[in-house]
This record gives structure tokens, sequence and C-alpha cells, in this order.
């Protein structure tokens, strides 16, 4: 790991709080992508998730836009980053309804006001309207808005889902096989079920996102957006303003870092309506990226020998040269953020759904066995070869 | 309110937040502490309820006490400060089995390291079987540990809970009445089912506490504990050094200050167990202290006159003199942190049931109507008598 990602308190890996954790039991379906628990209230035909997350430090991007625009939209784009981060997670394990929702704001109060809170309440709201069309019902129960400057800079927002689902419905990413194909789903351009374009960052790798690409102009005027710890050189050590066309593309550098995280929860409901017994295993690609996979299966070698267009986002911040392109794929998306593992004429099916709603899809990859009980991970690319 | 709180970036009303959050509904029970929905999975008889809250700055105090003694101990107090601001919530609409809870900590990993996100862990772990001795079961699943240095300065320990009930279990305090007696349970002491001696504190108020107790020698060595937009004047102006002994007390400043959240759960069950249909409201004075239960019933006139007598450590707060004795009462329990609304006669009940657990409790006032729909507060102590 290069010390892109160290030098500015972030570990992609999080190896020290992995140690921490690692007494903690696995629940009930050990190669879940989620942990699942016995239905608490006694019914053995159920099992139950609890799922934490939210939009990291892309709500200092929409801070800083705030005051720059006096745009409060971007507040509102950081309540869907903080329930995707949850919703498509929980995804992974076969659950598409029944989710029940809390959000937690921390804040400092002498500079973000009510009607940023509003903003993100308000997104919160649009987003569960809107998901609620295409038959995925999430409840919002409660939330905490916390004022607590002495801890948090600017603002912070953190989401927990709760769902409970039937034990026959759980997908469980331990029944991947070798020679099943790798279906990936696009993270960027524009669903039906999305009101703009998407650059595809998703809500990972912010903290690289940010100091890579913007300029030292946001570190002067914003202080208040960067750790002090960080070593100045490595703050906002980029060449972009929000204002700037990002090369490549039609967007903005300010709105494609700011696109709000896609959910895949429409096409994964279509899909597992109709094939759920086919598809054998759904990554999210969060945190580890293109090799969060190796966390799951057993002896499995991953090969990715076919994957998107890096997205021009991406591009732009690896041209930095302040992260090695081995290390973008294990921080990034790098153009898909779901993939599902199936049969190649399965593959076809899911493709197709996801055409309905102007999501990209295709095989990126396939499996093989790896030799040993571990995982492996190759992504060929751009005439290189990555092994993770 | 004067500026003691909000100088320090803090509202204890958070009348901004509110106004932002006015249009959510009140759910399935209007006077209930917590919010309540549908049961999610289709059950007329069933309802549930999620909850988030967390330590508040108290984080900020254990950070400091393991730099300056290397002891980790107040990192798993300080899980229990996360996780029974949600419990005891709870509790106050009838809940006391079959918990779901996840933890997100956010923390900037150049200064809080996986040692202390195990200590926080295993803080979760040791309450959790604690209280399954109890009978009140909380079963731990999931939870993020985000690097997010860049908005978190050093760390923020947020916990979240679901629990599904039977609606006939409610306890709504829309059925608080005129002529109640108001139970008081103290939040100072030592529970039976506590290991140290607790100074009453909670996870409320914990800016003000820190700035008014502790001396400025805290705002040179730890800079990273208090928020840039407070003025100066205000950080860390008290008199004591964690070591110094509480006037009053037989604890040091530190350990009282950093006294985890005392839980009334197992009383709180066995209450219910047996005068559950004679409880007719029960309150958590969190934010908003002895002025809390003005939030709930209707018409309703609270009479406070028999309070406990004012902790040391809140004695020692207000001795600061930059808040006022009536803003303490808004802001901190003042000595009892539970109360519970009935008739005389369960009252006495009630008193010998928490008696059994090390716990005093006491009448500490009564009910009245109001004269209008408005509800209202006077408390009457030290001879003085303030109206809210």
């Amino acid at each position: 790991m290069s010390d892109a990602y160290l030098s500015r308190g972030v570990s992609s890996t999080k190896d020290d709080v992995h140690r921490a954790i690692e007494k903690i039991d696995k629940g009930e379906f050990a190669g879940a992508f989620c942990k699942l628990i016995k239905d608490p209230y006694g019914s053995p035909d159920w099992c139950a998730a609890m799922h934490a997350d939210g939009a990291g430090t892309k709500s200092a991007l929409a801070y800083i836009k705030y005051n720059e625009t006096g745009d409060f939209s971007a507040f509102s784009d950081i309540a869907q980053d903080s329930l995707v981060m949850n919703l498509d997670d929980l995804l992974c394990v076969g659950a598409t309804d029944g989710f029940v929702m809390s959000n937690t704001i921390g804040r400092n109060a002498h500079r973000v006001d009510g009607k940023a809170i509003r903003s993100i309440i308000e997104g919160y709201e649009t987003f569960l309207t809107k998901m609620k069309r295409y038959g995925v019902n999430i409840t919002m129960s409660g939330g905490e808005t916390a004022d607590v400057g002495d801890l948090v800079s600017t603002l912070i927002v953190d989401s927990t889902f709760f769902v409970r689902m039937r034990r026959s419905d759980v997908v469980d990413c331990g029944n991947i096989v070798p020679g099943d194909v790798i279906v990936g789903f696009a993270s960027f351009g524009k669903a039906v079920y999305e009101d703009k374009y998407n650059s595809g960052i998703g809500s990972n790798g912010l903290t690289a996102a940010r100091h890579l690409l913007l300029s030292k102009y946001y570190a002067e005027k914003y202080p208040e957006t960067y750790s002090p710890t960080i070593d100045i050189s490595k703050v906002y050590c980029g060449k972009y303003r929000f204002e700037d066309k990002l090369p490549g593309s039609e967007q903005t550098v300010g709105d494609a870092i700011l696109s709000p995280t896609r959910t895949y929860a429409p096409i994964v409901r279509e899909a597992l309506n109709s094939f759920r017994s086919e598809i054998h295993g759904m990554v999210h690609c969060t945190g580890g990226g293109q090799v969060k996979c190796r966390n799951f299966g057993n002896g499995i070698h991953y090969i990715k020998d076919n994957l998107f267009d890096v997205p021009p986002l991406f591009c732009a911040i690896s041209e930095n040269g302040d992260i090695s392109q081995k290390e973008m794929y294990q921080v990034f998306n790098m153009g898909h953020r779901l993939e599902m593992y199936c049969s190649e004429k399965t593959a076809g099916e899911l493709i197709g759904i996801a055409a309905k709603y102007g999501v990209d899809a295709k095989i990126v990859g396939y499996t093989e066995k790896s030799g040993s009980t571990l995982n492996a991970v190759t992504i060929k690319a751009d005439g290189k070869i990555y092994e993770f």
C-alpha cells in the first residue's frame, strides 16, 4: 500500500480494525456479504441483519459546495450516499424489501445550520419515496442530530439499516464456484431512476479523491475540511476547482466528485425475483474496490479481464501520480460497483434487466480454482496485469 | 438560554434541528417517548422502533485520559455510554428485550489506533454480556469503523438500536395524568450491576461539563479536543485536572466525568414485568435534563419539589458560574436520569424494586393540570423556584 492513503489518515484495508473485531462471530451464513443473525423474534425460518455506514468525507465536499455557491442540493445527495452504502451492501445478501433505517448526523453547529440538516433529511425522504416506486420499501424511523463540534469539524452523516428476511431468500457468497462468470454493473451513466449523470464515484476513497483532485485553494479557504495531522503537501494537492470541466466528460469536477452513490436496488430486486436461485453471489465493490471480492468464496481465483473503460473521474484522480494504478483498483470501483456471480446463460438475462433500467452491464471476468484455500484476484487492464 | 452552551457550538434545545424534522410523522403512538412504527413484517399486533444516539463529546475525554495515563479502560466505558443512551430511551416505551444493535465509530486514524477500537468493542461485549444476565437481550450485529480524519478530530462513537415489540406492551407517555406521582431513579451511586461508583453524569451536556470543569492545561495539550470555532476564553476554563479530587466526593474529577452512563434496564424490566399497566409513562432525562418531561403528556404541569441532593459533579460544574442554576436543570439530570409516572401506591413498589438493585429511588414530585393544552415544569430546589 502506497502512502497516498495512509498519509491522509485512512487505511483502505483497515487491518488494525479487522484485528480489533476478528473475534466477533460471522453469524448464520459465514460466507455471506453481510453478517446475518438468527431472527431476534424467534422464527426459525427467518434471519436478520443490521448494517451501519455513511457518506464518509464526501460531506466535507457538500460543505464546501454550499459555502462556495449557496446551493444546498449537495446536502441532499449526501443523504443518498449515506443510505446507499447500507442498502446496496444488504442487497448483496438478497434483501430487497422490509428495510428500517435511522440516521445519525454529527455537526459543528457553528458551521452547519438547520437548513443544511433539513436538506439532508429531505434527501432521505426523496430517495425513499423514489425507491418505494420501484418496490423497495425502506421505513425511516428516528434519527439523531448531535451537536458535537469538539469532535466533528463540519458534519458527518451516517445511517443504519435493519432488515429481517426469510433464510431461504439469502444469497450467500460462499456459493460462488469456479466457472462462474462475473457480471459487472456500471457505476456511471444515468439510470432511469436517476435525475442526472452519475460519475460513478460512490462513497469510498473520498479522502484520496478529494486531496488528489482538488486545488490548494480549498486548503487555504476551508482548513476545517482536512485534518491537521495530514502533511500540508498531501492536502488538496490536485489541480481542479469544482467549476472546472472534468477532462473526457461533460461534467464539472464538482458535479462528478459529488455524484450521489448509485443504488442498484431496482435492478437487484427484479433480478432476484426472476433468478434468485441462479445467482451464486453478489459483491458490492466498496472499500477494497475491485479487490473486495477476495474476501468472499473459498479457494476462488477472480479474473477480471474485461472491465469497463475507467470513467473520467477515476482517470483524473490517478493522473496526479500520487497513487499507483494498482492501488486505484483497491480503493475505487473503477467502473462497476456491483457484481453478480452466475452462469453465462443467466448473465445474459441479468444484463437485459440492467438495460431496462438504463444501467450498462456486461461480463467483466470469470472465476477459477485458486489452487489453495485462499482467494486471489487478477485484474488485466490497459495491457497490464495486477495480482492481488 | 445563556451562552454557556451556544458559545460552544451546542444547543440543548436544538430548535433549528426540530424545525428541520418537524414534518416527520410521530408514528403509531404519538405520545410515546420514542417513535414507534407499524411492524415492518406485517403483524398487526406488533410494532417496532429504531433509535440512534451516541457517547457525544465524552469520547474526547476518553482520548485525553488514554493519552495522559495509557489506560484504555475509558474507551470501554464510552461503549457503554453509546449503548445506554439508546437502550434507556427505548426502555421508556416499554421495550426490555429483543434488541438488535450496531455501532458506527468514526476516527482520525492518525490519533486513534486499533487498540482503542478493540477496547471500545470489548466495552460493547462486556456490557451486553452483563445485561443478558439480567434478562435484557441485546444482539450486536455488524458495525462500522470509518477512517474520517478530515471530519473527526479524535473519535466519535455512535450506536443504533432496533427493537420489535407487542403493541400491547407499549408504555405511552400520553397516558400521564394529573394526580400522578413522579418516581425519580438516582443517576449516581453504585448499582449491584455496576463495577464502580457512578457520578451520575450520563452522556448529556458533556461539552459544557468538559469546558466548565477542566483546566486550560488540556486546551494547550490537546487542541484536537475542542473546536477552533469556540472562543478560547470558553475552552477548558475550569480549575480541575483529571487527577484532582472532586469536592464532596471520593472520586477524582476524571473518574467522575468519565463515569459510564448508568442503565436502568434491569430495574425497568422487573418493574414492567409486575406493574406494566400501572406505569403511565417513563421519561429518560437526557437532552433537556429535568425539563425533558415537558415534551410529553397533554396539558400536564410537572412539579418537582423533592429532587435528590445535587450530586457533587454537577455542583462542581455550576460553581464555575458560567451557567445559571436554571440552565443546569435543562442540561443535566441533576440526580435522577429516569422517572416513572404512576399512583403513590405503585410508587412504593417501584422504589422497592430499585432498592433490590442498589439504586436509590423516591417520589420527586407530582403532576397537576397545567390549565392549558401546553405542558409546564416547575422545579423547587434550594429554596428557589424555576419555571419552564
